[in-house]
């Protein structure tokens, strides 16, 4: 997994680099308590805003209150609070608001000497976020994650695909984060070679979920209208990310790399008083979808 | 207390309108559970990019969390949640970034019939947030809240102060939100009457502590880089009103009007990849007191 990650970085950020143009910033960072990683971020590119693509690889000894909240696995002995993390981490936001942002994390976690089943365990997914709504988009990135939940028997594209929904979720809004995709965590079973591969599958599938959805959108025309619209989304994805977001919550209380966890939140938002959409609009199209999940692959 | 927030929201209002050349749009908003409020927010006006003034008046019945979470006061019968509590709540953004940002907020709690000491208790404070540091618009704003507090024997200036550096603490930043003021929080005592009369007192000096500063700002010369300045410290803003401020996490989780609840965040802010600032720049001086809050009256 911590090859895997690492190779996986190096590929994206390479395929981002071409696109937009620009080289990523690399920070080497050490954990105080153990381990660290690796931080890559494009800023202010020809495509992207700002794209951070993360690697951690990390191990220490869990507070009993963070081990509750960590959850994941059963067979664990309580009073074992070793761990070890390991995972990719990343969130393009492009300048053009035709053009959706994306997230996508996979990550591997173990407690004790991970040997235990349940010990051990995955999570992950990839979830859009777009401004404005182009179905034929989320259809073919959902299409992309269920295929490859298609080649593994131990994952199920409908549970994750709702998980996604329900994860992202952002409740004060009654809206969720975007267009959904797939989420899935506390995956473990007989075979940890079988979980591992349905997860590398599925990371190895971002590029192509993503980057046809990108090279349409990054250059459509828009108005200044459409980027005041991109900023009020993207306020609304601040809002998701350091209100609920539990990877981000996780890293603000345990002395995470502060520039690493924040790298996710979008180079500009904005908060409007009461702001509402005409009706009609485009912008309404989207707001529906948010409210009420789309199944984009049909009954 | 119900009649002193209406009439301090009128004259803010008027005060804040004629600065701005501007009008407010006013929401009466009625809670589900009972009561309501009086919102009224200017947007986009000569001097402030959104300002923001509300009030509410609400009762009904806590959860047995809340109650806990709510703590205050002492004497308290547990199996009572009946609670009732008024209050004034004000943020105003100016779009100078010489100008600074001003947050207020003064409240009464009442659980039970509120008769029996302990059972009811005041709220309140008042903080200044600049980008670019003028060390007299802070000794000002300190003075007159100091002025305030010394006229009431229930009141202490130095405590209130440092609760308020403390309060507007942003732990993950190792930083304060801004330059202080001060903070209370569970003021009761024999005299309900006296107690009313300290935050009425405190309250009725948000124009004479914060108007003066603004006057001496709100037309200075500016560059783009200190607006981005200022949009990146209005992120700091957001990261601590979303992460920490107790008032926005219990609207959130209690099915408040979202709408006034986060009224006080900015129109807009900014999140740069490790920004940092230039060494003896005004962009560090800013920064090196809020990492270590300063005694702004003198030792």
């Amino acid at each position: 997994m911590v090859e895997m990650v690492h190779a996986l970085q190096d590929e994206i950020c390479e395929a981002v680099g071409i696109i937009d143009e620009n080289h990523y910033r690399e920070d080497l960072w050490d954990r105080e308590e153990g381990g660290g990683g690796r931080s890559r971020v494009f800023s202010d590119g020809k495509v992207f805003e700002k794209a951070g693509i993360n690697v951690s690889v990390v191990h220490g000894t869990l507070s009993p209150e963070a081990a509750k909240k960590m959850g994941g696995g059963h067979n664990l002995d309580e009073n074992d609070l070793d761990f070890f993390a390991t995972g990719i981490s990343l969130v393009l936001h492009p300048h053009n608001p035709m053009a959706p942002t994306v997230h996508a994390n996979y990550r591997y976690f173990e407690r004790g000497a991970g040997e235990v089943e349940g010990s051990w365990w995955f999570g992950g997914g990839s979830d859009l976020t777009p401004s404005y709504l182009f179905p034929e988009d989320a259809i073919h990135f959902h299409q992309i994650h269920k295929d490859a939940c298609d080649r593994h028997p131990i994952a199920d594209y409908n549970r994750f695909k709702t998980w996604c929904d329900s994860y992202f979720h952002i409740p004060h809004r009654k809206e969720g984060r975007g267009v959904g995709g797939i989420f899935f965590d506390n995956i473990h079973g007989e075979s940890k070679q079988e979980c591992f591969e349905f997860v590398n599958d599925c990371a190895h599938q971002f590029l192509s979920a993503y980057i046809p959805i990108l090279k349409r959108r990054m250059d459509l025309p828009y108005t200044d209208e459409n980027k005041k619209w991109q900023m009020i989304r993207r306020g609304r994805y601040v809002e998701f990310n350091l209100v609920y977001d539990r990877g981000t919550k996780f890293g603000l209380t345990t002395n995470g790399r502060i520039e690493s966890i924040l790298m996710s939140l979008p180079l500009t938002a904005r908060w409007e008083y009461c702001h509402e959409v005409s009706v009609g609009s485009e912008e309404e199209r989207l707001l529906d979808v948010l409210q009420n999940p789309v199944d984009w692959l049909g009954g």
